[in-house]
């Protein structure tokens, strides 16, 4: 007789191995962190022995499910703002409440309150992406669970890093702080191919294959990304991100919902994972992916519940009975993603696709306990047929309920018994929790008081930027603007991309508050050679009223701004702000889409008609989201002044209103 | 101070009126089996004493929800089989389980194990449809629940009737003894378009016009049905039922998955109700109703589980969840169905569209007191948010669990307290429920040897027929086939439909065991009026070795067939059944499909090959549903002889293989 540490005997053991092996009086034996057998209770009995042996009867013990996708410090957000549009949840809710509340605390606490939830559906590992990831990392150790915790990097400010640089920093150390752990796989994730310039794709995947540590990554959520990177990179997602190295890392690609099947192969030659999450792409209307055809092409599908705010729980056992039957009602097909396949990939393929199939997923000898028994004496779960092997699955994924899971072990510890949590405080995090909403309550109430969200309310923004690099110079005297710029043009660095001819009718509201910041309507009246109006556009710009910083060359607007179609009357708006003051800019532009040295300048020549100002103004303009490349940009625009042969004394520093306001 | 019954006080009231109020510290008042008070719990604290004061804070007190569409009693086929193509699941198991096991016993114990499973996930009312419906509304009577109990109608035998003459009558007497129960109401339920004659469909309209009693039938479920309605009766699902009357009752539609604008809008100016079930038009692949126009449209649509052999649960939790999120998902817009109108659909309006909405559905001064408390306080529905009035809602909907509920009323009595369920024994359903589910799994094991089983597992069966009306006479001489027809189709009653000629190669595979039935695999070769064959058809049809029955002047062959596609070689087939005897019988036929008074006939002129037998013989087929039916059309067939001037003496009983084995 072998002592070991503990012993799960006499349930129904769903190892999910190779062959799928099913013993139905069967036991596990554990010792330290691992299976050390798994069997007949007989089998078992006979060659094992140990203080801790936990009767199953009546039970299932399995593999913990995995959850591919999640963002755990969420939990703090769930049910803040639901059944919105996506840009106005995203901007006009998540994404100021996280800029204003996450912080290192609040990652701690959102990440204890997840686990807590998961131990108690039965999770036992899952792959987060989030900011702070350090702090999530430490608090699932903390609790006991296994995670691959995803440092998020983006182009954008985030709450835990000003640029992209910074969170890159960041994900290095931390990385090399919780490498080796034996819970806890530290990984990079690159936010989205849409939230992220080449450059910080190629990093990220660098970063990743120099500590060999998983890269998690969201890919084609929706529609729009796919076309936006099809009319920005002429291809879509996958082949950008493969040419930039990504998947060339031990990649975790979550959603996947837009795919073509050039791309499922090349997922599948990467060995790229996939995390499905169907709650939140039904929920926030992304679409249904195509998983049967990835399971067919061979790729390790997980499946993900996305993070609570969009979900709105991190319930596994309605995420794998969703897989199960959302493939059916996509395909038509009652035969596809049967119930022992979703199990499949909610354990074992779940595991694989997180690129931590060796380790956990399965209930194998040599593997880590992690491990649950799930109760299916229930009502809801009978009566017991016992005619068809599968059976047993299609209870679990169609029947059992996240709250008929008794036990639950992760690497050979106990995390739940008899539905007791033995490593969180649930009624202290719950406390904790309810008091941070509170104060996120009242943020939210104060903010709604103010113009972003006002715009927000009414239609949605189309388009936020967060710094643009800017300079301005005037002329003068009025200047033909084709043969102005024409030294410049023919310089072989510059390819122009486009050029356009506008009259632009500006109408400014302000507001005796200036931390209200400010709402321009404008009419664009583009005009065709002979000076006829061809088309007319309506937008909205709001810009915050955040101060500017000067930089050596040129300006640096760290003004943001989001930009709206307007798709009511100009005195719809002028109703709807209740303005202090309006203002009139009227102005021709010429304006020409140059690339130079590859980056990408917007070039205006305009001429002020009303207030009427003599003379010919010049803009250089691009959009930065980097400190290091804003400066670099500001290099190029001193470049491309200097071409135009604009000198410095030309500059100006008032924008258009000034000249109304004036 | 008034003294009532029972008083919930201190919860947040959802009260699911016209004016969806909240009161945040509410209470409600109820007094027999009614609510007598609804309002602020100060309110109802100065007007009301009750001696069953039970205190609710921190939780919410709402209507029951209301679970629009089931088959309570298949609780006990849960889980038998899943995951199968939809006619290997109905044709291969389902039926043939409930033909054998439907009784009055199994309708008892099914609903009452189901009637605690939905007190358990808040469920107060339900309309169910199945067999022997007076004992479902016993046992949901003595559970106390508030049901509308449908009575299936349909042309096939059902374990409740061997005709549906039969289960007309047992439907009136089923309706004469229950009308005006407190907690049942009794429903006629024609089980849908496509297994009800126009003849039934008009009866059970008139029968539920008379009684003013719901008519519920389940409507356009599947793209195939609408195909089949547009080819055989020229118009899709909702015309003809309307023009049978079945929208002049007060009817609820279950499904309607595939319904155009017109049809949703015909639903709407019969005030039909519609029974939305999407976790089961996902699972048997059926598709996605179109939930936001049909609610744009006015219509009062509901949700449902339906039965839970095809869910496989009863939970309307899951339930109302789903329909909002697939709603998102399906119209690629996230503000569509929002939690609000999904709970709105859960309760008040699914109990409008179950023709109950006086009565329940809301917490209203005057309706019957049919009551849940659902605790929010539990981990997976923190933290609460206030900001958002609306964000109780989406807690519910998109966060809380049916295990959330602590206490359910109906009819002001209480079912469930502090989760304890009041009414039913659990334990001693649950062990019933398991042995009969032992005797299933004998009967299904069983069963899985015959030969029926071995088709339905290669490929699954296109039609079966349960009965048909079949004649064959033999003239010695042979004759032109279509100037002997000739004189029978220039009668002005007779109109043709189709004429076709084949060469048939017939393989009959037999058995040793009589009782297996036999198989034929038959080569159709459609010959044009060269005689040159224009394409080739393989089918395989079973025949149950079920005796036949004589008639007076025709032959009814109670024998089933069932006909599926033969997509394999013969070679495949012949290792696959292991026949113990094999005959070959070929033949030419003209066929013509004719009309006569109205029905349709198949008309057969044979000449047989091999084994070569002289003359022609002359068959005349029609399928028939019931007795009554069968008899009219014999008499048809007789005449049809008469116009042929075939004679008694001429008649053979022999079939084709007949010839060859003898």
């Amino acid at each position: 007789m072998e002592r070991v540490d503990k012993i799960l005997s006499g349930g129904i053991v769903l190892t999910m191995n190779a062959a799928m092996d099913v013993f139905v009086n069967g036991a596990v034996a554990i010792k330290g962190d691992s299976i050390v057998a798994v069997g007949t209770a007989d089998a078992i009995a006979e060659q094992y022995l140990a203080d801790d042996l936990v009767l199953c009867d009546g039970q299932v013990i399995m593999p913990g499910l995995v959850n591919t996708h999640t963002h755990v410090p969420m939990t703090l957000l769930r049910g803040m703002a639901d059944d919105l549009r996506l840009d106005v949840w995203l901007i006009g809710y998540i994404m100021p409440t996280e800029q204003s509340f996450v912080n290192p605390y609040f990652c701690r606490l959102g990440t204890k309150i997840a686990c807590a939830e998961m131990i108690r559906s039965g999770v036992t590992m899952f792959a987060d992406m989030y900011y702070f990831e350090a702090d999530v990392a430490a608090a699932a150790a903390e609790v006991g669970m296994r995670a691959v915790c995803g440092q998020t990097v983006l182009k954008f400010p985030a709450p835990d890093a000003a640029s992209y640089e910074e969170s890159l920093q960041y994900t290095r150390q931390f990385i090399q702080t919780w490498k080796g752990h034996p819970l806890i796989v530290p990984a990079v994730a690159p936010h989205a191919p849409y939230t992220c310039t080449d450059e910080i794709l190629s990093a990220c995947a660098a970063l990743a294959r120099e500590f060999d540590v998983p890269l998690i990554i969201h890919v084609s959520e929706t529609r729009q990304e796919v076309e936006e990177s099809r009319a920005e990179f002429q291809m879509p997602v996958v082949p950008r991100i493969k040419k930039l190295g990504v998947l060339d890392a031990k990649t975790l690609a979550a959603h996947c919902v837009h795919l073509d099947s050039g791309e499922i192969r090349t997922l599948f030659n990467h060995r790229t994972g996939v995390a499905h999450c169907p709650t939140s792409n039904l929920k926030l209307a992304s679409g249904i992916a195509p998983v049967r055809e990835m399971l067919e092409r061979g790729l390790n599908v997980g499946i993900g519940t996305d993070g609570p705010a969009s979900n709105n729980d991190l319930d596994m056992f309605e995420e794998v009975r969703l897989a199960a039957i959302l493939a059916k009602g996509a395909t038509l097909d009652p035969t596809a993603v049967p119930a022992k396949q979703a199990l499949l990939m909610a354990t074992r393929m779940g595991a694989q696709a997180m690129h931590m199939g060796e380790i956990t997923g399965s209930l194998e000898v040599g593997k880590r306990a992690d491990i649950i028994v799930v109760d299916i004496r229930t009502l809801h779960n009978s009566p017991k047929f016992s005619r068809d092997e599968d059976a047993i699955y299609s209870q679990i994924v169609y029947a059992a309920k996240s709250t008929d899971v008794r036990h639950v072990m992760v690497n050979g510890v106990w995390l739940m018994r008899d539905q007791q949590l033995l490593t969180v405080d649930e009624a202290a995090l719950l406390a904790e929790a309810n008091a941070l909403a509170e104060k996120i309550d009242q943020f939210l109430i104060a903010r709604e008081g103010d113009l972003l969200n006002k715009l927000i309310a009414i239609g949605g923004v189309e388009r936020a930027e967060s710094f643009e690099i800017q300079v301005k110079s005037h002329l003068p005297q009025r200047v033909d603007a084709e043969a102005f710029v024409a030294p410049l043009l023919s310089d072989p660095r510059v390819q122009v991309v486009r050029k356009s001819h506008y009259r632009q009718y500006d109408t400014y509201f302000t507001f005796n508050d200036e931390a209200q910041g400010r709402v321009r309507y404008r009419e664009d009246d583009a005009l065709n050679a002979e000076g006829e109006v061809t088309h007319v556009r309506t937008r909205l710009t709001y810009t915050s009223p955040i101060k500017e910083r000067e930089f050596d060359r040129a300006v640096l607007l760290s003004r943001s701004q989001f930009i709206a179609p307007a798709t009511r009357p100009l005195r719809f708006y002028r109703e709807y702000f209740r303005a202090s003051a309006e203002y009139e800019v009227h102005k021709t532009r010429h304006r020409w889409h140059i690339l130079y040295k590859g980056v990408l300048f917007y070039l205006n020549v305009d001429e002020l008609l009303l207030p009427k100002v003599d003379g010919t103004f010049v803009e250089i303009k691009s959009q930065t989201w980097s400190m290091r490349d804003a400066e670099y940009k500001a290099t190029l625009v001193s470049e491309l002044l200097a071409l135009l042969g604009m000198t410095e004394e030309l500059r100006v520093h008032k924008e258009y209103i000034e000249f109304a306001t004036a």
